[in-house]
């Protein structure tokens, strides 16, 4: 292991998080909050000052690339200092008086996670509530894939980084080298966040309001400027424009770049795409079958609008809140309860279990009822029409006992604190899967804020942990990793 | 497939319960319960003509070997038809007026799940609560082992049909022949049987009551004779033999006959033995010491005593309550709601995923981030010594995605009744995972009354899947079993 180069990587990251944290003082400057500009200013000159420092400090050190473990120590490490770097400007404007709190808020931004502790939103400054969400932009597509993206110079290895923040099963290339890639990715969510935003404001929301809801979507985070979240504004249309672009934000990324560049056809094939049009479409009916019946609104058309909203907002975990569901009958709420076991597709900016995953579970549990009745054959496990490695059956496996497992050791963390049980349990279903609400003390019209520093402390980790596929954090605790 | 040697078998299978069933008919006539005595008598005596019929009919046709998919069959079958025939009683006698129902109380007898539709248990004849109890007794150690055990003419086929009853991952074989080893079970468990029972005498129960409630321990079933469950009795004493009864009836049988012929060593190398005593050890002392720092008992003692019973009844999926758990604080019920997805030792009579398949997935885990950092190495999985082979770890992982999706989809058809949503997840739990009560509306003291019938037999049908571990049921739904 190098510290040294991990710590080289971080500096450069943070000098870009750096530039985009300009933005913040330019929207500060802009809306004429000064107090806030000068703190985002000094917190951006700090850092330059700092990072820039050590860059040239080790500037005449050998260029050696990082080491298959520099990768997961600097993509963990770049996180959480990252988010220490970002929740600054919350703590010194005083937005947030608790550092605790301002970390939980960030950490919740960067891993668009959508938890927040803030009772009064609307209330705060406009720059503050942006960057608050432009940190799920950032987060949403990955830190380090922009890192990648930007920084040629990581080279080699890049891809290794890439997998230690997303070792999901479908890591796919859609160009030879990863930086490329990397930055058509980021070209796609560029031209997406562009048209989201004008559609938002043509359903007559504020150019800051559409940009940070659009930041809050496409990055599936659920930060919004509204004590209510989208409620607020009380519109179909504005419901409908999100509800979509949750669905965009839920797919592969490289689907969408297929689709750009006229291979829609691969699209079709996609088993994950189906699977997880198909969970949508279905949740998205029952719920608006069952509020229909329940007379739960006036018209079918709205019970469809309410329910595909809050159906995408949960299997996308965004987070976003159009209805309190938690008046809806039981039935309802238990299609979001399981749907908070789903998430998005790999490669999206969803978090969750993710549908891919839950595929191969399940068509590998089918394949063992096949292996009952006839224990020599052959049943190969197929996912968009290629051969799933039985090694990766095995490390999805792994993946899905580990998520329950940590699920549950976070349920019992919270209840320690004296949170009942379904608080507790979707609190941790809500931050592991990075979907933000959840039931009862979490609920749709509840936050954070009531929870104890160390639990505070604990969901933050817990965020983390989902947002980095779990492996990545948690194999930085074995006694294997440390040993030379 | 050949259904008449599947119908050969069962009818054996009626006519040895019906051999089970004549010892109601002595209780009934013993607490002059003539009615009762009657009822039992025309049902063995309707029973014993119709499948002595049939036995008779069939004789002349060759006595060949049951095929594997028979197995399937015959396994699920058989305990359909008991239930059916060990519902008859409940129902006639008028004990139980709904048919629904009585098949619900039986089914959930014969899994030893311990789930009651029952409100006053009371004042029911002693005959009919002694068969209610009777069904967990058989249904413990499995109708079939107990079919393998007493009908050598079997022979062949029986380590297979077995197999198909408990898929589990280690069906230990302690002699070379099947038959030999069922039989040993079975003395062991009557040998536990006596001692319990004569333990439980010695504290002052009545002899009627100590049988019962030996049955429903050693079964890991649940059923009283009170309503109040074992909190009726309000002795410590009481108490604690049926903890340590519970905690052995959660231990693999094998174990036991290990102990009992001097091969003790063999214990302290099994990884699951170890790691449920560990469990078990480590709940009660956290549960006991939450509850004695809530002061929710006077003295330590108490809260050591309820703590060790309440975790050892949701632990080894027993289900009897001697405290109203839902009145503990939070962290105590979160620890018994993480207890539920455990289960007992494979082998044992109890249900739930068992801690065997956990510990594999948990080494599983763990041995996936080896090979992320050495992708290259090879890290044998091993439990109690040996190497699992990839194929069990296979079949595990699917069983333990299958387990949750169960869980899940059961939740949500409970909910679809208008049930609140923890209420439907503990009931889904406590019925696949044959524990008995749960939480909210199943909570210990209340019980499944109140639920729609479709529920009931939705129910019904979780508690026998998960009695045989799911794939020997889910495999009847697949198309391929009816494939010729």
């Amino acid at each position: 292991m190098n510290p040294k180069i991990v710590l080289r990587i971080i500096s450069y990251l943070l000098l870009i998080v750096c530039a985009f944290m300009l933005t913040a003082v330019a929207v500060a400057i802009s809306f004429n909050e000064m107090a806030e500009a000068k703190t985002f200013a000094s917190v951006v000159g700090v850092t330059v000052f700092l990072a820039g420092g050590f860059l040239l400090w080790v500037r005449s050190s050998p260029h050696s690339n990082p080491s298959f473990k520099d990768g997961f120590l600097f993509v963990t490490g770049s996180w959480v200092i990252v988010a220490l770097f970002g929740a600054l400007p919350f703590y010194l404007s005083g937005a947030i008086p608790s550092f605790c709190d301002a970390y939980f808020e960030t950490i919740s931004g960067f891993t668009t996670t959508g938890a927040s502790i803030l009772t009064e939103i609307q209330s705060l400054p406009h720059s503050i509530l942006y960057w608050r969400s432009l940190t799920h932009w950032l987060g949403g597509m990955g830190i380090v894939v922009l890192t990648v993206a930007i920084l040629p110079l990581l080279g080699v290895g890049g891809l290794q980084l890439v997998k230690a923040e997303a070792p999901g099963p479908t890591v796919d290339k859609i160009t030879p080298r990863i930086t490329e890639t990397a930055k058509y990715l980021w070209y796609i969510y560029l031209g997406m966040t562009v048209v989201e935003t004008l559609m938002l404001m043509f359903g007559g929301m504020s150019f800051i309001d559409s940009l940070i809801h659009t930041f809050g979507t496409l990055a599936t985070g659920g930060f919004s400027t509204k004590n209510g979240s989208v409620e607020h504004f009380n519109s179909a249309y504005i419901d409908w424009v999100i509800t979509f672009f949750m669905v965009a934000a839920g797919m592969n990324f490289v689907l969408h770049f297929r689709l750009l560049t006229g291979q829609a056809r691969s699209l079709l094939k996609n088993s994950e795409l189906k699977a997880y049009l198909l969970i949508f479409a279905a949740a998205t009916l029952t719920v608006a079958v069952i509020l229909s019946l329940h007379e739960v609104y006036p018209a079918f058309k709205d019970s469809l609008r309410y329910a595909a909203f809050q159906v995408a907002s949960i299997l996308t975990t965004t987070g976003f809140v159009s209805a309190d569901y938690e008046t809806w009958p039981h039935v309802a709420q238990a299609i979001l309860f399981l749907l908070m076991f789903i998430g998005g597709c790999s490669g999206s900016t969803g978090g969750g279990i993710k549908v891919v995953r839950l595929v191969t579970l399940f068509k590998q549990a089918v394949n063992e009822m096949k292996y009952l009745l006839h224990p020599k054959a052959i049943f190969p496990l197929r996912i968009s029409g290629k051969v799933v490695p039985k090694n990766t059956v095995y490390a999805i496996s792994g993946f899905f006992f580990l998520y329950i497992a940590i699920v549950l050791l976070v349920t019992f963390a919270v209840c320690l604190s004296g949170v009942d049980l379904l608080s507790s349990l979707t609190a941790a279903l809500a931050t592991v899967g990075n979907i933000g609400p959840g039931f009862g003390l979490v609920g749709p019209t509840k936050n954070y804020a009531h929870f104890i520093d160390p639990i505070k402390w604990l969901l933050s980790f817990a965020m983390l942990a989902g947002r980095l596929e779990l492996y990545t954090v948690l194999v930085l605790f074995t006694p294997m990793f440390w040993k030379r």
